[in-house]
């Protein structure tokens, strides 16, 4: 198959992307380079299946023009920045919400019928339900990113209802793993590498969280693009666990022989729109066979592992 | 207080208008008359406590500028056109979303913190629960237009959790009475109008429907705007009851003495995103002591009135 994918330079993006050409298909990867990153895709390109189109997702002239004989798009493309929306609230609106619509658009013109998209465990808001399943409660929005991101998943539904298109939509838990580069996970390694002596910690460091290994989440992604059969396919993902912040710079610290002096900001909250407690109920993906490989403890070990021996990519970050 | 009412010309926004300027407020009302009326002004225009600006909220600069020292949005202005969102994708975005988060961003820079929202209970989609309440599940959107005000909602209530907005938003169902100028009970009365002897209904007639009049829906407005203290304060409105779309046809041919040759398009629902059944759970505006006063077959005798009262209302919609 001939696959389209946005964000082909991000972190998930280019290991999808690596994923498909490993498997055989042909890629065209659509990125604007804005926080994705050329040596994401070393692999991919030395393979002939592989075309890059550097472009943004807001011309849609050029996104429709790339799009031409693909079969399927991986909207993976996003603004990721949860914490730092209020600084800058049309970047969610033109990144997340226009940039989907500009998708969607162009699939209609070139008669792709199939979406695979993006979604975020953020657009559930502060969950009076844990685990939080798929369907159980009208969610109210708590930060600008999640309101992106339901505008989008909205879109896409409506488009499937009105254009008879299929859909696969993923809740994320944060995705970590190799070339991962910003979130919780990052930022202590990153203050850690600077200064082993002190480390700051948003919020009272007890926020609840739930992490996934990427390529486990790539596992599920494709199972449920293979299974899943409704018109809108709608998913969790995520382990069945969670952990504290504070679990997570223990196992940092115990890895690097650190013993920092923690300063916390307090407060149940890391920033305004910082969920103090996710957990997705992944059931329905289970149900269709997949689970994950990794705990959350082994994914943040494999994270740092990967951080540790390409410290290129805490350079370009800072 | 001065208010600020986006969409002041249109059926829903000059009712409000009106009913502010009675109750000795200050209003400054914005409009493009894309679909609005000047004629729905008439009364307003008299007031001096009336300003009216002819501008688009697309046009930020002019918004920003308009809503000077106003205290309080009524943002009423839409783009209602449910039935042809597939024609035309980028109408919904622009003039429901984009000019939602335009309307956040000239309260922001004016400091105007409380706005009310007209949403619709088409974000609900196709509800698996009826009577619908406001929390019951993750809805699946069915049209780009309830698409469209379902991430308004989002943008609303992260705007509420990012910059301590406060927030009224209401999920109407379809509102008739006094300058009503689109729906069913208009367009069955528009073909009665020009042949007495024929009618074309889409779908089976037998969608159920919800309508509440415009004053009664006007009285629950005001009563939550005084009444609810949360952050973001969400509302269904609509009467308890519902009816089939050949109730309002028989209602409407028993006022005119007609018996027209009814044809069916058939199916279940009228179009691509119609809704078979629409009944909304109003338990919670009810709590706060509004109940409406007419039925559903009186709001829609009231209308069919003032559509026989006003001729050129059917002249400047044909």
């Amino acid at each position: 198959m001939h696959f389209f994918v946005t964000g082909c330079a991000g972190f998930i993006g280019s290991n999808l992307t690596d994923r498909l050409l490993q498997d055989g298909h042909t890629v065209s990867g659509y990125d604007n380079f804005s926080t994705g990153l050329h040596e994401f895709l070393t692999l991919a390109r030395k393979n002939p299946n592989f075309n890059l189109i550097t472009g943004d997702l807001l011309d849609r002239d050029l996104l429709t023009h790339s799009m031409k004989n693909c079969h399927f798009v991986f909207h993976f493309a996003a603004n990721a920045d949860v914490r730092f929306g209020t600084h800058h609230p049309n970047k969610d609106l033109e990144q997340n919400t226009i940039a989907t619509f500009n998708v969607l658009e162009s699939m209609r013109a070139n008669n792709v019928k199939q979406i695979a998209f993006a979604s975020t465990g953020s657009i559930y808001g502060e969950a009076p339900i844990t685990p939080t399943p798929e369907t159980a409660f009208f969610p109210t929005q708590t930060s600008l990113y999640g309101a992106s991101k339901l505008a989008a998943e909205g879109l896409i539904q409506a488009y499937c209802e009105g254009f008879n298109f299929q859909s696969f939509i993923f809740r994320f838990v944060s995705i970590l793993g190799e070339r991962y580069t910003h979130g919780h996970v990052f930022d202590f390694y990153h203050q850690l590498l600077k200064n082993p002596d002190n480390l700051l910690v948003l919020g009272n460091g007890k926020q609840r969280k739930s992490y996934l290994y990427i390529q486990d989440c790539l596992d599920a992604v494709l199972c449920a693009v293979l299974n899943a059969k409704e018109k809108v396919n709608i998913f969790n993902l995520g382990t069945d666990e969670y952990c504290e912040v504070n679990d997570s710079i223990s196992w940092i610290c115990d890895y690097l022989k650190l013993s920092p002096q923690k300063k916390y900001s307090g407060g149940e909250r890391g920033w305004i729109g910082d969920n103090p407690f996710i957990l997705l109920d992944c059931t329905r993906i289970r149900q269709l066979g997949w689970q994950p490989r990794l705990t959350i403890q082994q994914g943040i070990m494999h994270t740092i592992q990967y951080l540790h021996q390409n410290p290129w990519v805490m350079e370009m970050r800072s």
